[in-house]
């Protein structure tokens, strides 16, 4: 069971002892409980915590091992020995509270705190160190590459402009989902109807999460779908699959524009991380996109065991909460520790190549286009193919067929040109 | 090819006409694309795009055959012979774009419009007639169900609220994804730098593009990202999911409330829509559920080839353009058609089985719960062993124990005052 | 990284420096190294691998840290200090292998004997157990259900055959992916050429470890595919994912049939495992069909991360090696515990409510098809109109509609003869 | 639905006429059926199936089309008019037979006719081709790729067989699914007992069924399994999913390789299906990998709706049948086509550019490792530094560094002796 699931049990039961206060629960148990609670919340009893995903579907066992747990502590805090049962598990701690509605609570708050904590924050670190490759990079001129063939040239700050986008979207998306995830179950007890709690313990209780977490939780305002789905869960994996399915592509391209030393696109440097082949200067395995896909492909699997979990709930109750919530955790982990990685071990120190970003360039064939205004089509096609067929650059086969002068074609031939609209 | 994106090639060349003569195109041949297109708009000339999905995965074949048939029609309509090339379907059609642009274009107006025109009012229609059937079933007192055992009474309405919940949650998700869906490629041209456009052409056509969709297109703030990458495609695809797992939970959940006649759980009459069994009254095979799950699985499959193609772009260009598009444009199509079909021959037609639902309810041990507070946990407890051991009623049980009287157990014993927190 | 990795660097280990030694290498060293080896073969040396599974995608660290392990406990055993690399590291424990070619195969090695050790018997015991059931329930005629509605009788032991036939397909599934896992890439070095080894390593490596191991190793036919591709593992995790498929079938059955105690179908009652509500006698809930179907999900999710990490790789080699091994590792382990405890703590206990199945056979409309050849289609169609409408039982329908006499009823309405086919 | 299954309807319901009538089915009827039902599955009467998928989950709707369709044709052939139900589509067509029994049977008739008469044909085909590449190739020495990196050499041949070798084991995987799609359900009637059939019936008709196609078809062992799972299709499923993920390596592989002209790898020179740009020779867009890659993607994705189909049965009927049957059609129709095409259209007209491959192979620095033996270590190290810092071969270091003579230099470095393990 992953701890940030530990975790929430401890903000929960913290809040859940705060408002039973409010409705009776009395003062110096309430007290002990709420700060054994925030023991659990610190992860200082983790130990205490055996738990394993493969257990009931509701994560029963989960929640009353958060109340053993947390009614112990309290009573030692009380000066009571541990077993005495001074604080009651389920009379105490679980007041008002069934593990049909604890569970998928603290399923959310884990999730939108590992979010908010740990995967935004880290897309945002890779988000900007993206941008500012695209900003160090903004005057560097290069082939562009569609359908893997040549094509007409881009900046290489243009390029990571495009992988700074995504990463931004990414942002964007994961924080759509955020709305849906802010909704917390709690009090709707076993079935969703609220059935053994007073009216209103459900508002204030999410009130007294948001203000512990400094999160915008607000009660769900319906609990039997908070109980009998996790659609939430699936959106939000939704949202960390597409983000894969960014990275996996950024991670790609940049081995493949890192690749060679000799024998590959060879136009970035990247860092060399692991000490490398000391026979074999230049050869940096991307081991960064290595790492960094194969977290991506993860995701995408854990995306489909989400997905087939929240479509199989069955009434009032979906039963593979624990597996859910173990899965998108492990996702959003996955991402954001790769993520860190990845800039901190790779995007931050990736160079330019300019020397072979500059030799592909103005070898390609593709700059003949730029001929046409002056030569006509038909010339600049003859210049192309001659080129081609010989095996030589495009200004040897124009000067050769005597078509422009040097000087024409030095002020023709200006990919610095082709990268933008014109006026 | 889905016939979406031949519509959405239709609005495309018509507005890129119109912006294309405020850059100098002429008037005449412009007006003749402009008309030209809006036939393809309107579906009249589907006929002439024999276009497969399995193609370059740029699409440039779509794009080229739109602009063919856009000028060869424009021709016909100044006049000119078909073939005669008056209207050039290169230098006037596709003036200032390349299929790198277009394509990407297309398949966001298409989806676009698809889930403006008919998905969201589908599933809007499923809420509101899995609403309609939550308020006209809030006075039925049901048992719940939870680890598909007897559980904690709720009404009827309460379980399709939960339904009707999930489904307006489904239209926040995909609503929340148009806005990246709404960003237009166009203005890229080959590989996202606008070579060959016009400075503010990509704005203008994006504004043309919404004045004539009335939906708000806008152009895609990265060029780069919107050639290369897919990534909205895998998002609104995610959010497809999401929906798709939503409808399974629920399909499954009315197929099963209303199994029977006889050995099933038998709560819900579901509508006979295919000629019954004459021998056998009654069986009502709930086809419909069976139609939407299929459709489920197939959406959810559709996400998982969405999510690949779009992991695997190379550089300046992702080549799983019409494989995306096509999936995509399943997916909404198949969704919106069987939530279409899911209300009409199905929820609308829902009835109550009160009796059932009465008998069940007031069999249930799980009523015993609410004799606690009058008799104490321990004989409640017996009351109920003895039940189950006997097979009778709570109610045998009691007064054979002789701990209440029919009075007391009937006051007591009121399953209405168990469907919400107290006061 | 798996334990079943470490122990197969183990076997591999051993195996190489006996070969090796067969080659030349040094006696005592060899012999050293395959103690070395044995050692982490049987796991005693796990400490010494604080191995991630996102690493470099070759797995290279893994066998870097198995070289190290090894020649650092191979020169203590031959009483040298550790770190004075007498037993080298890459010169003697590496020796004509590459990261390439070992991690390759102690995937396979440890996929193998995985299967072999665990999955499959546990398979078989899940299997045997399943016909057990199907045995013992032999006699038991039940209603049958298709579309979740009421069908024609069969037995409850039939029901089981079918999923005792489920199962036993699944080990001839798994079973028949296995040829291609026992190719070994061993030998095929740094791109699958056999650089550096000497002519027949490759087919004495393999049939070392055949031998070691007691299973059918071979040398890849094709080193090239061996390390390029990992289909074997895409394929494998196929086999699991449609055993996934298989016992979420089985799972969600018994589960249904085991509903209620009250209000559900009844028809089985699953053993107590948790510690059963005290007030609330007979509801079980199936724990044991939550904890498999949330582990098949969580198979179909890692059936997918394999299939993007196989469908990945490129040129020379597949660097989604750490993420594949441990994907299917994880399912392989996921299904044999889970299979198990399913045996142990489910299907052995699970009994027949023989009164339940008994009265909602009876209480069944379908039966009215055996008075067909008697009464004709039309008053047998009558009869189960007015029992449908009144609610009663055909026999009391047909009494009532003075139809049959109750010694006719009896003995034309007999379940036990419509759960086969006629003489 | 596809055509498939109404020609497999068509071979059912032939082959059921002929075991009826040694059932005692009117002699003349029967044959009439048999001719009837011979049209059907030569396609004949395809206009007549105006079948859809997303029906009744058991496929009802498709037996009963097919029955009166047959029916009809059958009293048509007898000189009766149609409509004049001489022959009944129930009494006579479907005798003894259930939708749930014959659209399973049709199912697996349709997939196992498909795989041989289509998708192992052209599979052999795809191997065939690629095998002739890896002879036409093998004597081309190349650099290898590892890591996307230069890695030691091997022969373009090698590279291919790899590739040959993938495409080999797919053949064999989807071989080996077959055993359990040669199983059929027909027998098993309503709920799999043979209800309404008489013994021996599942027999002859399998036998019957395997002498029209000529496959070796037989009566499923467990009927109960056949008609409520469909293991055999996820099964067969996943075999495609693997040989997906196979050709989507290819695929990947070629066009990287095929990448250029002039700014790619450039290893391989991809045939030129569509008439080219005709300004920029040699930009060849692998349109071949595209359609291929794609139609990758789409079948790893009706995988997953196949499995979530698969894994949703309940009791004696899975239906998500129509759903199972079009994917894996889908599926097995586009490897089929797409590896025609890609045969045909890329893999018979690719050529080796061997001046390019030579160029690479020979400025790569991975070559020194040959001079080892003659300089050490460390002066071979010493070389390779200098080439790499300085841009030169590593022949020009070498012999700038005054270590070699140019005739040891060309003994000693040979590419064409590092593909193979030493004698």
């Amino acid at each position: 069971m992953p701890e940030p699931i530990i975790r929430a049990f401890g903000v929960l039961k913290k809040c859940a002892a705060k408002v039973n206060m409010e409705y009776g629960l009395d003062q110096s148990i309430g007290k002990a409980i709420m700060q054994a609670a925030q023991e659990v919340a610190e992860g200082k009893l983790n130990d205490h915590f055996p738990l394993v995903v493969w257990q009931t579907g509701s994560g029963t066992q989960s929640n009353m091992n958060a109340n053993e747990v947390i009614s112990n502590r309290a009573a030692e805090i009380m000066g009571h020995k541990r077993g005495e049962k001074s604080v009651h598990p389920n009379d105490h701690v679980n007041k008002s509270q069934s593990s049909n509605d604890t569970f998928p609570t603290v399923m959310h708050i884990a999730a939108a705190m590992e979010i908010n904590s740990r995967l935004i924050p880290e897309l945002k670190n890779l988000h900007s160190a993206l941008h500012s490759k695209s900003v160090e990079f903004k005057d560097i001129v290069k082939i562009g590459r569609t359908h893997t063939q040549d094509a007409t040239p881009l900046t290489l700050g243009q390029e990571f402009s495009g992988y700074a986008t995504q990463v931004k979207y990414g942002i964007d998306r994961v924080s759509g989902t955020l709305p849906r995830m802010y909704q917390l179950a709690q009090g709707g007890t076993a079935v969703g109807t609220g059935l053994n709690t007073k009216k209103g313990f459900d508002v204030k209780i999410a009130a007294t999460v948001a203000e512990e977490t400094k999160l915008p939780f607000v009660t769900a305002e319906n609990k039997f779908e908070a109980l009998a789905a996790h659609d939430a869960f699936v959106e939000t994996s939704g949202a960390l699959n597409t983000i894969a399915a960014s990275l996996m592509k950024i991670a790609n391209d940049i081995r493949f524009l890192g690749s060679g030393p000799r024998c590959g696109l060879g136009e970035l440097i990247l860092p060399e991380n692991e000490p490398g082949s000391s026979i074999m200067p230049g050869k940096v395995n991307p081991t960064q996109c290595e790492a960094l896909t194969m977290v991506c492909a993860q995701v995408m699997g854990n995306h489909v065991a989400i997905t087939v979990g929240g479509s199989n709930g069955h009434f009032e109750l979906n039963v593979f909460k624990p597996l859910m919530a173990s899965a998108l955790l492990h996702s959003i982990r996955l991402v954001s520790d790769a993520s860190a990685s990845f800039v901190k071990n790779c995007v931050k120190g990736i160079q330019a190549n300019k020397d072979r970003i500059s030799k592909l360039l103005h070898e390609s064939l593709m700059l003949v286009t730029s001929l046409n205004p002056k030569i006509g089509y038909n010339n600049a096609a003859a210049v192309a193919k001659k080129a081609h067929k010989e095996g030589s650059s495009l200004k040897e086969a124009a000067l050769n067929l005597g078509m422009l002068t040097e000087e024409e074609l030095e002020s023709l031939v200006v990919p610095e040109k082709m990268i933008a609209p014109s006026d």
